[in-house]
């Protein structure tokens, strides 16, 4: 239960960001919906595609049209307010982040595939609608180039299997998994921590 | 019969759109076919995929195929013409979209999805083979910003459940549907209808 | 057993190839990795999606997951020698095309499709993971501009039926058609043949 509440509060964050990168690009009103909706739920959906589980996710729980499109309404209007609220947002979004994640990682484990396998699929999961929304907004995806993103949701992935591995009672590894997600993410923020650069300066 | 024959016809014209994206982009032969292909079928198939009907439909009738090849050959030989024949072709896409939009509604009522859900897969089916056509262009999909083409199709879903909801005939379902679709795709083109812009100027 | 061998060669020149335009672009580490995974695992991946072979065919052998691994770990760490490599890389690469091909034929036969489909399948699997890349690089697709990468596949594929038809032994069949896949790559790029251009100078 709060479980699905967390996913909805994320997937609410991430049709926002969606909302953001989509009035910078100047969208019409059917454009920044396509890009919330493909923001929020493109991860889980290309997910579902790759495993098979169709109709996807989304089609048969509407709860997320919905939030979605309350997302909407709420970034269009409250937009030049988006600024002072962008605090939580950021919170928002990690949480979706770590919620994503663990959903990811869950269903893999459900269709019964390897370890490595599943934390891709967690990775897929949080990180991927981000991926389509860029691509679809014409930019090379942001987490590509220097955004901690995917990189906390890989350490949760691992995380989450040896707990599991140690027997840790399921509620325990959620919480655990979730709060390594989010608290990497926010530290790497803070502290703006990057992905070493390959490249000479 | 009648239906599939549009089917057939709006498959040409959306082959042809394609064509003339992808020769604007100066692509050599192979990717002009591509792009014809993607343009024709990439909304139907995307609709597929999603809900797991595959393998997806082009794949089983080959006259899909044909169609969107001799679509190339024509759109190649004629290219100098194309512009005299700009009206038909306007009015052949508008066609395309009435009926891959009812395709994509049926569609998803037979696989018992919510009537939210089966407006979305009728608008994807339409629409999406343009955005999948600009997405390979590289460019921003243009109906995400300036022109009215989802809009017709997300109208004429919900014509689609008024109308059954009142048991209308099934066939005049259809051509309700239909008209709706292409009329409003008419009325918005010939007055220069746009979404309203949320964007101070 | 050689032609698994040859499969994974394939995958590995592949995601060397991935690599490279992940660097050209600058991409941070973790960009690299999807870049290179896409590209050795994005056609067939799309493949699988089509006609529903799902989970998609690298979740259930991991092998592809470490050859892809180890690939970027060597290209990155010898990226200043890569240039030296490149004509073994070329061969690779060319050898994965007419090993993809034939792997995306038989899967479409093995499910019944059309050998025009099972061909089209072929290109897919050997020529869309390369076009996966471009398009998260934020590229036109290369294969639609002006490299002969797809024309060897589908002439390669048209063979494998040939030869079919005339009832040659199966290893035969597979060996020929990948030599005319690669014979004729190899042909391409050494006299610089193109697709003729249907523009204008």
């Amino acid at each position: 239960m709060l479980f699905y509440a967390l996913d909805i509060i994320g997937t609410f964050a991430f049709a926002i960001s969606g909302v953001l990168v989509a009035m910078q690009k100047r969208l019409d009103p059917f454009g920044i919906l396509i890009i919330a909706f493909v923001t929020a739920i493109g991860g889980g959906t290309l997910r579902d595609v790759l495993i098979g589980r169709t109709p996807v996710g989304w089609m048969n729980d509407l709860n997320y049209v919905y939030t979605i499109g309350l997302a909407c309404v709420f970034a269009v209007l409250l937009r030049k307010k988006l600024n002072k609220l962008r605090k939580s947002l950021f919170l928002f979004d990690t949480i979706g982040l770590g919620v994503f994640t663990i959903i990811g990682v869950e269903i893999g484990i459900s269709v019964d595939l390897h370890p490595i396998i599943c934390i891709a699929l967690g990775t897929i999961s949080a990180s991927f609608g981000g991926v389509i929304r860029d691509i679809l907004c014409n930019e090379i995806p942001v987490i590509f180039r220097k955004e901690i993103y995917a990189t906390p949701c890989i350490l949760g992935g691992i995380t989450f299997f040896v707990l599991q591995y140690v027997h840790l009672e399921e509620d325990l590894i959620y919480i655990f998994t979730a709060l390594i997600v989010i608290s990497i993410r926010l530290i790497a923020v803070k502290f703006k921590v990057q992905l070493p650069s390959i490249y000479q300066k």
